[in-house]
Parts: C-alpha cells; sequence; structure tokens
C-alpha cells in the first residue's frame, strides 16, 4: 500500500518528517532498527534513493544514525538530551590516597547475585561467547602434552603475544610478539608498569575522575596522585598538563585514552599527539590504559596514543576483562622502552601468568572469533546505552546531568550539587540496588553528588525498576532538602 | 635354597651384615627398594620376625629406611655422607637488595628445552597427573553454565579456599574457607602479605642463603633485607633471632620453615613454637612461606609455625606449583589478623585469580586425587634426591659438602672456598648444563662457592652426564687454582 505525499515539500523530507514525529512520541524508541532503505522504499513506494535522503535528513539532524553493516538506528534525541556533568576543578595538589573504606564497603557486596548490580563495569556472561571460549580451553588442554601443567614464559605464551599484537593493528600500531608482556588483567598492567616506572614518594598524574583502581594501585606503590582535569567529551588537555608539569615533578601519568571510566570521554587524534609530543619532550612515561578501547560505537577504533610514539615513552595496557573474558585474567602491555623493567617487576611478583588459560585465549584469537564476538557486543552495548540514557531521563528529576559515552560501559550521571550520592547508595542497597557512589572517583573527595551507573547488563525490568528506584530516591533527598 | 648360617652371631646380625656388604659395594644402590620381609623370611629360610630384626637392625645403623606402605629402601649410608655445608655468617646490616642482573641472566635461559636443568626447582610434567587435572578442568567448564567467565571473588572461589583449609589438618592446622586467601602462586603470596604488613623502607629479616624471588619482593616493596644465618638442618635459631631484635628495626620475618631453599632446612618443632612465641611477644609478623611442606621424605608432615600461631601474627603461604601444577598458578595465604588488609592489597593489585583453574583445583581436591598424587611424587623425589646426591659424590672431586633435605626439592652443594661458581655456571651453559649460582642466593654476595641443584628431574642418562660435565669442571677449576 502506497502513502500519499502532499506536493508542498520534497517527498523525502514528508518522509523524515513523519519518521521523525514516531521518534518524537516514543513510538521509535532509542536504540531501535529503523526499517532497511530497501523496506523504506517498499513501504512508502518511493525510491532507494529518495529513501536515503531520507534517512541522511534524520542524520543530520542527530536523531539517527547509521551502524557499520547492520542499518540506521534510532539516536538519542539532540532536544532531549540531559546537560554535559561538569569539568572538575580539582585542588592541585599531589596527595597521599586512601578511598579503602569506601571501596571495600561498595565492593563488599559485589558477590550478592540478588542485587541489581549496576557498580560493575563488566559484561554480564550473556553477553559473552562462554561456549566457544570453552571449546578453545578444550582445544588447549588437547593440544600438547603438558596440558597447561608448566610454568609459562614470564613474558607471557609466544603465540598469544603475536595475537595481542596483531590487535593493535585495529589502532595503526605496529608491533610485534616480542613487544608484548602478557599479564593478569589490566589492573595487573598498570601496577607493574607504574611499578617499573616510578620509586615511592613519586607523583603521578591521574585524570579527575578516575577509576578508583587507579588511586589503590598508587596508594600501594606508596605515590602521590596529582588530579588532573578532564573534559567530558576530549578528556585531558595537553596545554592544562603542561602547566603542571612546571610545576609538580611528575615522574609518571596514567590516563585511560578512550572511553575513560567514569567520565567516557575520549581524546581525540590531535589531543593523543599533542601529548606524546609533551611527554616525550620531558622524558615522562605515560601509562595508557585502553581497556575500554575496542567498545567503541561509532565507525572505526580511536586509534591510542601509543600509536603517535615514537621513542617508546609509553606504556600501553588493556585486557581483555571488559570485552571477552574477565574471569580469564588476561591482560597485556606493550611497555616501550621499559620492557626489560617490566618484565622483571612481572617475574618477580608472580613468575608467570596462568598458563592453559593464555593458551586457550590465543587459540580464540587465531580463529577470528574475537572479532565476530567484539561486532555483536559494540551493538548490544551501544543500544543498552542509549536504553539506559533514556531510563534516567525518564526516572531522574528535570536537571540531571549524563555523560555521552561513545564507547565503554559506563554513565556518569551528576545531580543536584547538594545531594549525597553515597547516602543515595545505602538507601538503594536496602532495596537491594546497587551504584557506585561518586566519591570513589576523587582522591580529593570531589563528586559527592554523582553516580556512575554501568550499563554493561542487558536492559530488562529489573533494570527499569532499579533506575526507577534510583529516580525516586534522587527525588526524595532534593525534596527533604528543599523543605529544610 | 636356603642360606647357610654359623652359629657364632645371632641369624638376623649375619642377614644384616650380608645386606650391608651389597650396600657397601653398591650392589644395592641408595633408593633401591629391598626385599619385602617376607621375601627376606623366604629367601634366606628365616622366620618373618628375624627377617624384621635384620632390616630393624639396619635402620638403627642409618644403612635403609622404610618408607610408609611402600617397604626398605636403602639410604644413604652415614660412611659415604659428605661434609654438611657451614652455618653461614652474613653481615649484621640490613641491605637493599639488587641481585636482578645475576638472575635474570640465570633464568633468561628457562625457556631452552634441550639444556639439562638442574636450576629450576618445580617438577617436570612426567611427575605430574596431566590428565587427571584436564578432566577436572573439563569438569569445572561443564559444572556452570558460566563457565569460568565471570570476575571470582577477591577472596578466591568459596569451594577451592575450603579445600585448601582442608589440607591445613596434615600440619595440626584448624582453619575455615574464611581464613583463606587464594592468590596467583606462593610468590603472589608473600608479596601480598609482605606489603600487607610493610611500608617502604621498612627492614625485614630472612634467611641467609635464602630464595632469590624473596630479594626481588623486598627489592620491589622498597624494604630492607637483614639476613640471619640459618642452620643446614634447623634453620633459624629463635635465640639467635631475639638478639637481632634488640639491634634492629625488625618489621617482619620471611621464613622458610620446612625444606628451606636452598638449605633444605626444616626447623624441629621446639624451635617452630619458640620462633612464634617470640615473635607474638614482639608483635612481628612471620610469614611463613611453606610451599615445599608436602614434599615431606619421612613418616609425616611437618608442622608449620602457623599451628602453634594462638594470636594470629602467622601469615602462612602455600601454593601447589611445587606439589602439582606450576602453570595454573593456585597459590594461598591464611593470613591471620591480617585478613582484610591481605584481600585489600590482592584486590588492589589483580582483583581476583582465573576463575576457572581455581574451579578446576577445587574440583580435583574434592575428589581426593591429590592425596593420592602426592604419595607418589613424595617417593620419586625421595629416591630422586638419594640418587643426585650419590651421582655428585660420584663425579665431583672429594672434600665437596652437600645438604641433606628432609623433603623439598633441591640439594646444597658446597665447594671449595676458592671456587668461583658462577663462573662454572657460565661453563656449564656452554655445555647446555644449566645450574643455580650460589650467589643468587644472597643479599651480600655470599656463596659464590656453592651451586644450587634441583633433583625435580627424574634420573636418566642426560642427568647423570650432566652432573658428570659439572664435576668435571669443578675439577678442572680447582686444577687450575693449584698449579697458579
Amino acid at each position: 500500500m502506497k502513502k500519499k505525499f502532499s506536493g508542498a515539500e520534497p517527498i523525502y523530507l514528508q518522509v523524515a518528517t513523519g519518521l521523525e514525529k514516531l521518534i518524537g512520541d516514543e513510538t521509535l524508541k532509542i536504540g531501535d532498527k529503523l526499517p532497511s532503505v530497501r523496506m523504506l522504499s517498499e513501504e512508502y513506494g518511493i525510491s532507494m534513493g529518495t529513501a536515503f535522503q531520507a534517512y541522511y535528513h534524520l542524520e543530520g539532524k542527530g536523531l539517527i544514525e547509521s551502524r557499520p553493516k547492520s542499518g540506521y538506528y534510532v539516536r538519542f534525541s539532540m532536544r532531549r538530551m540531559p546537560g554535559l556533568p561538569r569539568i572538575s576543578e580539582p585542588e592541585a595538589v599531589a596527595s597521599e590516597v586512601s578511598v579503602r573504606e569506601m571501596i571495600r564497603t561498595v565492593f563488599g557486596k559485589l558477590g550478592k547475585e540478588d542485587i541489581v548490580n549496576f557498580s560493575v563495569s563488566a559484561p554480564p556472561p550473556s553477553l559473552l561467547p562462554a561456549a566457544k571460549l570453552a571449546k578453545s580451553m578444550v582445544h588447549a588442554l588437547r593440544s600438547t602434552p603438558q596440558q597447561g601443567l608448566p610454568y609459562e614464559e614470564a613474558q607471557g605464551n609466544a603465540e598469544l603475544r603475536r595475537q595481542l599484537a596483531l590487535l593493535s593493528f585495529n589502532w595503526s600500531g605496529k608491533n610485534s610478539a616480542a613487544d608484548v608482556v602478557v599479564m593478569a588483567g589490566c589492573m595487573e598492567a598498570v601496577a607493574m608498569c607504574l611499578k617499573a616506572v616510578t620509586r615511592p614518594g613519586d607523583t603521578v598524574a591521574i585524570e579527575n575522575p578516575t577509576f578508583f583502581g587507579i588511586f589503590q594501585v598508587i596508594e600501594v606503590l606508596g605515590l602521590k596522585a596529582l588530579e588532573v582535569a578532564a573534559d567530558p567529551l576530549t578528556g585531558i588537555d595537553p596545554d592544562h598538563l603542561a602547566g603542571l608539569i612546571k610545576k609538580f615533578p611528575i615522574k609518571a601519568c596514567v590516563f585511560v585514552t578512550n572511553f575513560s571510566n567514569p567520565l567516557g570521554a575520549c581524546m581525540p587524534d590531535e589531543k593523543k599527539r599533542a601529548l606524546v609530543q609533551l611527554l616525550t619532550r620531558h622524558q615522562i612515561p605515560l601509562i595508557e590504559d585502553d581497556i575500554y578501547g575496542e567498545l567503541y560505537f561509532g565507525r572505526s577504533r580511536p586509534r591510542t596514543c601509543k600509536s603517535f610514539d615514537k621513542e617508546g615513552w609509553v606504556l600501553y595496557c588493556s585486557s581483555l576483562s571488559k570485552s571477552l573474558a574477565p574471569g580469564y585474567r588476561i591482560g597485556w602491555a606493550l611497555p616501550g622502552r621499559f620492557m626489560e623493567e617490566v618484565v622483571q617487576v612481572k617475574m618477580m611478583h608472580n613468575i608467570s601468568s596462568t598458563t592453559i588459560t593464555q593458551q586457550a585465549i590465543a587459540h580464540f584469537l587465531s580463529i577470528g572469533r574475537f572479532d565476530f564476538h567484539l561486532r555483536k557486543l559494540r551493538k548490544a552495548l551501544h543500544t543498552q546505552c542509549l536504553r539506559y540514557m533514556q531510563g534516567i531521563l525518564q526516572y531522574f528529576p528535570a536537571g540531571v546531568k549524563v555523560s555521552r559515552p561513545q564507547g565503554g560501559l559506563v554513565l556518569w550521571v551528576e545531580l543536584d550539587k547538594q545531594l549525597d550520592a553515597y547516602r543515595l547508595y545505602q538507601e538503594a542497597l536496602k532495596h537491594d540496588v546497587s551504584v557506585a557512589p561518586g566519591a570513589l572517583f576523587s582522591a580529593q573527595g570531589q563528586f559527592g553528588n554523582c553516580l556512575r551507573i554501568s550499563y554493561a547488563r542487558p536492559w530488562d525490568k529489573e533494570v527499569e525498576e532499579g533506575l526507577r528506584l534510583i529516580g525516586k530516591l534522587v527525588a526524595a533527598q532534593t525534596r527533604i532538602r528543599a523543605v529544610r
């Protein structure tokens, strides 16, 4: 059945306006797939070219977006977009870190399975290729007579290193197996690299806000943290950092350059290049935590600082914990000029990583399964991200500010200045809902009015109820404050 | 055919003297199994009681020994026993440690498989139950829908902790799953415990000589090592340590209490008790490295300091790397009163250990396979130990001194004072034989004339040739020195 068009406007525009209405009244919801161009042309009785034009028009307005090899999807509407969280203003002091107590409290609850958990930023098993990985594990058990019994090399399984080196081609890196050190996760990679380039008492620059795991490593190593303000969209500003380098004896930097945690910021290429040039000039090692790099929502993988590193001052760190198998504990470092030191520290620490899981992952990567899995995972996470955003807008009081991650696993939510997010966390927990309170993400006790919400869990009724509950608690706290 | 006996001596003594001759002329070699009591009685036409008496007599002379449920074996003859290595006299200084260069050199060669390797103290796959473990791994993969994908608890898999707690019953320990923290090997357990109880700059007491891995951890943590002389048979002397505690601000001790590495010393129970009392009185944490405890040659497992620990000052550390599966990287700690701190440090460091290997080992332990395997492994290592000792006596110049381990995996060999064991190591390597030079085992550069020889590899022609080669090189160095 062909639709009727008036003559006043071009046909593509009439089609687009119709679709826009459907998006506006949420007949088409955020994350929904739009009909294919062929289907649209058939449905409206228009040419394929006109159908394309309609979609281009909507894409231009930011209402929909195309995803590679997948089609068009409803995107977050600019009209309904919440404000961005502010850029932080950390005090310029190098401080010793201790948020132990709060981390223990929040993470002690991790084991409980009956909780709606927005605080863990790792994909749930339902999004991961459990059966395929198990096959690779069985293959590893069968492929050598030793069946994973002996120690592996301290630097890591040679075939796994080769496969991990190949991954760097995705971000314009040129690395070989000899450049890779296998670690038991990204956290260990960061800890070992940081240990290799610092001595107790040294000052280390980190983003503000940043992942609390980094504070913990800094505390364990007896270092001092200098928190550097990060833009919610573009991350660290090299010019700002240049100023701090003049004032503080910075011995190393630890930055999450792609889809930072919790902000979701992604440094543009030119900033990455400028950062590497700045740090190379000052001979300051950059530990680049790229654990989220493969979880991009856009058309292509963002580059890394490592890809601009000519003199080896970037120690690249990543892992498969956010993208494939948290429990396998497979991470790696590309330590550049600090290769020897890093291998040494790893060996001193736990001799080598588990043998059989290294062999299994090497096999999984070698048969091309990882790429296939990542394509599915990215789509799922992108849709979840948009769905969670919509949920927050729907259930939280007006004025809430939300980050705009273009990848990764978390949203950063800024509430009214007066709100106490840690109390919110405690109250939500009574209802078996867990979020990460913002204060976890600063060494100076900032972000008391923020929350980090992971969208790793696929959207379902419980997630919706969980967000609705937090929204209610926020509203209640706001009202109490208003009455006082 | 019955043998004839004269009337001059009791029959049991005549039988014993006959056997003694066979041992003396090496018709019966060290480690050989003697006929069963029943066979002996039939062969000599004597009663079972007389046969028993003959064996008791030889056992009393230290020529043979009974092994539980296995029978009698030729033991090292006291007559041919080499001298014991001397007790060291380390300088009483707390020193910063660096033996990096030498460790890198020696351990860089570990990967090469065509080497006769006396420097690694881990059992080879041929002595380990590879197929049974693989079955447990497949069981673990099949027993949960998540198949090892999610993070495990930071403290470790609950069932594995329960099984590891049960192992402490072997040494009169009473521990439950709640007392255990799973670690990625014993080295990590020691590092995490040491980190939990010290700050950079603190002084830590260690044995002299001691395993170089401990120096490395001390170096990584920015600590100072105070080396304490250890007796080659009975280890650390609590009275001597008491004197040092008065002079030095010792903040922690790290001792291998059972079958120390490299000496093979085993602290008697009364010394263990006295040590725990001393350290409890001074509130000094003892990190007890018991990695070799299950590899005893005697009738029963030696106790641990932990078994005498009433107030929680002992942080017990062990692993399955020397007894079951080096590549699985499964160790554990019983941190006593420092439980919270140790879990914290572990979590800060690498979040948790590999999930699937924890599940697999929990299964393997739960079906009783470990006990069965250990009984076989202990017998094999005991025989290998004696065979290697014999080889050293046979091929090394007279006057060589050798330790008398009653368990574990290594022999400590003391050569002429003038000898340079590191040069020896280098020369042996040219012939594809690797030993661990003694200087690796001291922070002060002692033991330059010592070697550590692992008897983990079952005796074969190549092992014999390897020992013969080292013996030759020792003799050559001795001659060169004599000529000069």
